[in-house]
């Protein structure tokens, strides 16, 4: 999704990635600095796999860090590689989002008198060691050394300070958007408990912001404590009676309640010697008890080392599902460092004890599974979700079950759900497409039914239908016109749903269900273009909307037509009807010349979803797969490095990682919704896939190269038997043993 | 304390007077209307004796109200009779204090849409009944009729509204003051928890603004709920980004927590037919769980009337403590209203389970007895304390068992506390004449060593003493020079407070300490100026200072030398010479002259406490003693009305009701600390004190009046017995049996 071409060098790159420890273990070949820069929108701090908490330094806040300031310009990410001041370290975070949202909990220690305004309080930093589940960082103006972990709903931190007074920082103002309200209390010198507003995400929906809440535990007793709170300014009469108009207050020991848009607390210390306090912070979004019983349960009585240990091993098991031979040690970061980031988001929304906060915060609901939070569908139901459903099909099935949850409460699948709040981002109805895809793919243990229900529910309901506005137009003309907003973009985004709900009712023996959504996947043909050889949009009175510019939309600009793109970015987004497409297009030369137009004359966005899967679709022209190969590999080469600025753009909650992560593996899910893949080189010699024995009959697939030239595929064989074509269905490769790609 | 003078018609006192009820029981006379207008600074809502809870219609914010509008100029109290514009019922309120604080979560019925802007929402009102523990009232714009009363930790509202779409607002921004900040959580549709930012009082020490914790349960499910929170205004880039900036957000049925300065929620109901809903507030000043606790305990299950009948029965049993017969019936309202005001503050600081925030909010204490809070002690010391160890000992002893716990709690006795925060408003050290002033009024149920001790470091400690600033130059000098604020009447208070610790040392046989602070409290001589007659500011260097002007001071203006006062208020408080003062002005008739000249040139201010025992004074003067009957008298029927601006000024926690009580009862504590009384002619026939029997060996002391003119006293007989003099003993007075006056 959003996203902004940024040149700035990476003058520290080089010098934080000669720390990297080099291990043997999959864990060990995550960089998480990788995506901090160039917009990725990664966080560099840690994180248990999909956890709830996250540590993340947070140096976007100050005049120092222009441009990349979280206030002068629109920055979705607590953390950017190349700004320099640093000005704490937050205890939720998003991770490859478009939009700002948490980043918030600011942790802070210092030095000295008690400081409270971060433009003062900020340092810059050295040293940073980013790790999987590790982030350790020298804080200079106070020769501070911060040390982070995090269980899957608890930030563990470790500061090693001099001797003499010491303080650590809890700000409950600064955050990373402008949403602004806090409440804490000082339960005692080792225990802090509050909450904080947060959202709303892209500042939409804002009467959804909502409450993270937060227990924080100090391994030592203060020996003071206390808390502040910033006085808004008063004007007038009144305002003379104020001394403290506009000022802070510091209020010293005390046990009571305060709220606030801008407080935070202090805890003081006396060394006598250098000495460490580690700071557990459990967070929750559902109450404070909830918050303290997720910190004691997952983290009580464990140092920072045993909470480190268990996140290290987890992320190991998970990303040992997927192993990897041969190939270089670069090419090995990149690829795990990007399995790493699918496995951030969708996250863990609910508590320990299986409480988390229904959809639209009117009821607290239970689970017994995980309730899943952070769908970003528009991006992910391309590639991130197929990958799950394939490495990780349990995590997909309580996705689903989460999104199905959803449904049940608030009457609707959800679009861009985060923390229970619906933020109605991006276009389409792409939970209809995840679903159908899993459900097609063999993870079926969920009501399938009521999902069906929900899907034609959002397809077929014209009144208050707040997942496919103009839903009305759309089946009358079939488009939608220029009345709404992206309206090309939006047809080819229901057009794709439709389809997804076609092979669904044809599985459930809906046939008729079928023949009309399989209609109505292809009504995106009206705005077929012929002269263009382009999808263009069409006015309310069915005329070509003039004056049309192709080109108009590339990098994010806003435009009639489309979103997030432009007519060359949009033109083969039909992963449905390629062949159709094909069709319409004259026949296989043109659509090869058309695709490659998109290259050549550099409207191919990498960075963004609509496009992503062009480098595959040679694959559909007999004979020119090699030019799939070629593409794929180049666009990997280029976009993708062990480096900060080594992902595209937004990662989109893992959606470029797993196009890297499939890309790399030599196979593409080239039509959501549909079970099969695409094939192209693989990047390492072997590769292993363990399959879920709940959801898979066979114990894994072996992905195998030979000859190790870069040239094109000369054969592809499954079980040793040739394949006659560069598309293989999910189950044929499920259940196949071994692929063998064969180069020249 | 603090008061100014408005000569503001009231133009619907009598229209409101013509609704009270008259009833035969003392509870039946009370009009809380009085003090309600001139700066009273009484509130008309219901309240049970010495209530932590209270109910306060508000009307004093919107240009509607103005110039007694609480932004545009200094005003102290959530009511003001003449104003017109009422925003809601607060539901934590002080009575007659000269400095804002509290009058919060505003409560407020409307019907139609929901309008959050209190601006929009306020409404005229009319039909206002104010009863003791009841006040109702017609809102006009609404067709509301709203009743109300409370148990001593909630509050209870009663409205009935008319058929179709109403709502119950619970703003929690709008508030007295400018302090702001509050939490809610919407638990269910029948009830709300959260907490207010409250304090500080005077905008002192405002690192001291602390919460009060609230549960409001509602007797019908609201329809449909929810809350809302107003942004802050933000400029510059990110302001771009907030289509909601500076805008109300309206957060739907939701049940998450919501923090902010202007926040609120709405509770709304589809009526058929006229309806009635009950709204039960509990408070505490320590958490959320308490505030629920008081509620339960107190009302759950009870019905509005239940309530009220409760807390009528309460108020009848405190009221009825003093009997009086003979009189008119607007002296008795005069009264039993002044009692009340009287059994106002100080008030309950502990949760029904015995929790209370202690001083500073460092801890939370328990208590099996009351822990009361609100000492407004340099008001109070004059009158109000020894009225309450007369009439209800009980609460006395736990009010100095109060003020021991504070100086456990925080190393000082407490100078004006409010919810366990030091204000330190005003000057001297006047918790000191309080304790000694009861023990030897027989009120010996405490730790009297600690009390001594606590007094003796208040007096003596020369650093960070918050309670004596100057003391060194005081004790050095005599007198404080006018390097401080207020000089002269510091040295005063110092003198008094002295002189209570001077006796106190006597009664404990510490020979040294007696003689010590005996001495100290006569220092004020060297401020006598015999030219004046006056007491007078001296400069560093010990020289008058000049210019000066024994006026300057008047009406609470700051001056040179006096705190709320001038050179004549203060030229005769030393209620503990004024024999010694009769020597130095030269004898009986150059004092009485000078006393006379006070009221002659119009410098005695009946509204303040410096001068407050100025009538009785000329008792000391053999023969003069008609005079005082005379004043007293006069002052009384000048000042004391049966209406709403029916007392002189600010109430000063119910110093002037007192004042009050005492001169209609015909007896004056003359010197506060010493256990003696003067006398006057009682303004009933017959008046009967009962005694708490824990305290006093006699059932009760009778006073009777004979011979129904308003003349002079002929004689005066303790059973039967001729005193031969204008003064009592306090032993001597509740051992008697009847004291009688007989009037010429």
């Amino acid at each position: 999704m959003r996203n902004t071409t940024i040149q700035t060098a990476c003058f520290f790159c080089m010098l934080f990635f000669s720390i990297n420890t080099f291990g043997q273990e999959p864990v060990d070949f995550v960089n998480p600095l990788i995506g901090t820069s160039n917009y990725g929108a990664a966080f560099p701090g840690p994180i248990a796999p999909r956890g709830m908490a996250s540590i993340s330094p947070f140096n976007v806040a100050g005049p120092q860090n222009r441009p990349l300031e979280k206030d002068s310009q629109w920055l979705s990410n607590p953390y950017v590689n190349e700004n320099t001041f640093l000005t704490g370290f937050s205890q939720v975070n998003l991770s490859g989002v478009g939009c700002p949202d948490l980043g918030v909990l600011l942790l802070m220690p210092t030095t000295g008198a008690v400081e409270t305004n971060h433009l003062k309080y900020g340092s810059t930093y050295s040293k940073e060691v980013a790790k999987t589940g590790y982030y350790s960082v020298d804080i200079d103006k106070y020769k501070i050394k911060g040390e982070f972990t995090a269980s899957k709903r608890v930030g563990v931190s470790k500061f090693t300070f001099p001797k003499g007074k010491s303080n650590i920082l809890l700000n409950l103002g600064l955050g990373l958007t402008n949403e602004e309200g806090a409440m804490l209390k000082v339960v005692s010198s080792t225990e802090i408990e509050g909450m904080r507003t947060v959202g709303s995400f892209c500042y939409n929906s804002p009467e959804d912001a909502y409450p993270v809440y937060f227990v924080a535990k100090f391994s030592k007793p203060a020996n003071h404590f206390g808390v502040w709170k910033k006085t808004p300014k008063y004007e007038g009469t009144e305002a003379q009676w104020m001394g403290y108009n506009g000022k802070t207050r510091m209020m010293k020991n005390t046990i009571k309640t305060v709220v606030g848009d801008s407080i935070g607390t202090y805890f003081s210390y006396e060394f006598d010697k250098k000495e460490t306090v580690e700071v557990k912070i459990g967070v929750s979004y559902v109450s404070i008890e909830n918050a303290r019983e997720n910190l004691e349960r997952e983290t009580g009585g464990k140092s920072f080392d045993a909470v480190y240990k268990e996140t290290y091993d987890e992320w190991n098991k998970e990303l040992s599902k997927i192993l990897v031979e041969g190939g270089s040690y670069q090419d090995k970061v990149i690829f795990y460092t990007a399995l790493y980031h699918t496995l951030i988001h969708p996250n863990t929304l609910n508590d320990i004890n299986g409480e988390y906060p229904q959809i639209k915060r009117t009821k607290i609901g239970r689970t017994t599974d995980t309730r899943y939070t952070v769908f970003s569908l528009w991006d992910t139901y391309r590639n991130m979700h197929p990958l799950t459903s394939l490495v990780y099909p349990k995590q997909q099935s309580d996705m689903i079950k989460s999104m199905l949850e959803m449904y049940d409460e608030n009457g609707w699948l959800p679009k861009w759900e985060l923390n229970s709040t619906e933020t109605f981002t991006m276009v389409g109805d792409p939970a209809s497409i995840v679903i159908v895809d899993a459900c097609l793919r063999g993870i079926q243990d969920f009501d399938i039914y009521k999902a069906y229900h929900a899907m034609l529910k959002g397809a077929d309901q014209f009144e208050e239908n707040p997942l496919r506005p103009g839903l009305k137009e759309y089946l009358d003309k079939g488009y939608l016109s220029t009345n709404y907003p992206g309206p090309v973009s939006t047809t080819l985004e229901y057009n794709t749903s439709d389809y997804a709900i076609s092979l669904l009712a044809k599985a459930l023996g809906e046939k008729e269900d079928y023949k009309r959504f399989t209609k109505r996947s292809l009504s995106y043909r009206k705005l077929y273009d012929k002269d263009l050889k382009l999808l263009r949009p069409r006015t309310a009175t069915d005329n070509w909307y003039e004056p049309f510019d192709p080109i108009a939309g590339a990098n994010f600009q806003a435009n009639v037509g489309f979103i997030e793109g432009n007519a060359w970015q949009y033109a083969f987004m039909v992963p449905h009807d390629i062949r159709g497409l094909i069709k319409l297009m004259g026949g296989d030369k043109p659509f090869s010349d058309q695709l490659q137009k998109v290259f050549d004359i550099k409207q191919f966005d990498m960075a963004n979803e609509p496009d992503i899967a062009y480098p595959y679709l040679f694959n559909y022209v007999k004979g020119e797969e090699w030019k799939s190969q070629e593409m794929v590999h180049k666009l990997v080469r280029e976009h993708f490095k062990n480096e900060p600025k080594g992902l595209p753009g937004n990662d989109d909650t893992g959606t470029m990682s797993a196009w890297l992560v499939y890309s790399m593996m030599g196979f593409y899910p080239i039509s959501p919704g549909d079970p099969i893949y695409t094939l192209t080189t693989p990047m390492f010699d072997k590769i292993t896939i363990q399959l879920d024995p709940r959801y898979y009959k066979k114990e894994n697939i072996v992905i195998q190269r030979e000859i190790n030239s870069d040239g094109k595929i000369k054969e592809i064989q499954l079980n040793g038997k040739t394949l006659n074509s560069f598309f293989i269905s999910h189950d044929d490769f499920v259940n196949g043993t071994t692929l063998k790609v064969i180069q020249e």
